[in-house]
């Protein structure tokens, strides 16, 4: 009997679905709003709906599906959600309940957690299994893949990188702290040490001129060797580097993979980052591969499905 | 039939046996002398014969041993030991050709990462799946456990994190490079951060008028009080406490277990890491454990023959 995947990457705004042959290769994909109401209390029997209208159109039964993984913006543990607050949900077992309401196998992950997964599967990481992947987003997230396995973690704080402490201690993260990664390597990051240096150097630059600075126009200028955009690209990639190289004799993977908008710049990320890791890692690990990601938003899916293919996390 | 295990814990002067029952009761243990002639070609038919030897004294077959576990002094990956400085070996098959002297089931590991899984089977660990072990002796060393099993590597260099950077760039570490875990965390780094602020400060100190200083009198004039100490165990336990607040976010341990030399001075360690961890980690981790190593020199041999009752590494 032919065997399928879905894969559902679970957002504050959009929950997406993808199907999947057992090899995965994406036949279709389609999405849905995320009801917010009741603080999410519709949202996993809207999944169930969903599938089980796909499953009817496409001719279907449950015994043609080998399972449902999906990624939930917040930390997971044995399939519970503990916490995701664009959801409104708090200690939500989602691989319980969607069980019980659809009677599928099913694998439940944090977002960047499933993201790291499909990068592995099917896009910048095909053909490593340990891998370490960082999404430079409006925040920063990651995943850590140990023979083709992701990491909870604990508390569901595996590859929360963007808390990482770094040698910068200038921006406060919304987590509290000063000096986390996602303080000068988000969106947000990259703009908030372009103002730093626009306001505290005199370091020429066309930025000076524009308002409403976004990291993209900050690479741009970097790229077109803007003096004040460089520094930008070297104090990011410092950071970065320097948090890669303490991943890089904690885990010791393969393979560093970047996604997320930032990360769109493109080589420019890879070599800066490259060059300061090789700086601050152990001479051991130093031919450790930097590659950007493939599969953009649909990494998510992918990943969820690659999950519940591979029986879940570590 | 009854079962038992082997551990053995092979280093550069001794080669030490364990001999459990399959529930980790240390039965005997017993060492050897290891022999470094001819580049170490002597090391596994030694073990060989002392195990054959040891069945026969104690009326055993090959059948009641479930497997025989061992840890060696560099890494290894796929039971492969790549590089053993201090055996003379270089890409030794280690699990092969023990397997085709002794035909019993043979799991093989680095030193380090053995004596962390000796801790939590039996050791400062007993109780959690997930946890991170960080050795502080002449060098430092680690282990990172997720769910009962260790992580190698893709180069065997999981658990190096005596090479993490660190804040403190003043010292060069044995791999050449500056500001390694291991320049401020090993016996060596404590003594070298004294001499710093020996040499370069007028802080009244005891260890002024001593020569030959080791990080013992460190530790217990700090206990002391004496001021220039205090500050010593400052410097070391922040810089510790900073690589740990990275690791918490990688893989996201319960606990980090302090073993090795330095680790003798006990509470201190704990409460001087545990404090700069709390400044330096992400919120939600912050109640990770921090606990101090039990077992000694006997960590190697109980994680030994963990590691193969338990199917060897990740």
């Amino acid at each position: 009997m032919e065997q399928y995947l879905y894969g559902i990457d679970l957002g504050g705004t959009t929950t997406k679905f993808g199907f999947f042959t057992i090899d995965g290769e994406l036949i279709e994909k389609f999405a849905i709003k995320t009801d917010l109401s009741s603080n999410g209390a519709n949202i996993l029997s809207d999944i169930a709906v969903n599938i089980n209208n796909h499953l009817v159109k496409n001719q279907l039964t449950k015994s043609n599906i080998k399972g449902i993984g999906i990624g939930v913006p917040g930390p997971v543990t044995n399939g519970i959600a503990n916490k995701c607050v664009n959801l409104g949900w708090e200690n939500v077992n989602v691989k319980e309940q969607l069980t019980n309401l659809i009677h599928i196998k099913i694998e439940v992950s944090n977002d960047a957690n499933i993201a790291g997964l499909g990068e592995l599967w099917k896009g910048g990481g095909t053909g490593y299994q340990n891998l370490v992947f960082i999404t430079l987003g409006t925040g920063v997230g990651g995943a850590i893949i140990v023979n083709n396995h992701v990491i909870d973690g604990v508390v569901g704080a595996a590859g929360e990188i963007g808390h990482a402490p770094t040698l910068n201690l200038d921006f406060k993260c919304n987590c509290g702290k000063y000096g986390c990664l996602e303080t000068v390597a988000s969106a947000t990051g990259v703009v908030n040490i372009a103002n730093k240096f626009i306001n505290e150097t005199t370091i020429p630059s066309n930025l000076r001129e524009k308002s409403d600075l976004t990291a993209k126009m900050i690479f741009d200028a970097a790229k077109q060797e803007d003096q004040l955009a460089a520094k930008v690209v070297e104090v990011f990639g410092k950071n970065i580097g320097f948090v890669c190289a303490t991943i890089g004799v904690v885990t010791n993977p393969e393979v560093f993979i970047f996604g997320g908008g930032v990360a769109n710049a493109g080589d420019i990320i890879i070599n800066t980052v490259k060059k300061y890791f090789k700086k601050y890692a152990f001479l051991g690990i130093k031919d450790t591969a930097f590659k950007l990601a493939e599969l953009g938003n649909d990494a998510g899916i992918y990943g969820a499905a690659y999950l519940v293919k591979n029986e879940g996390t570590l």
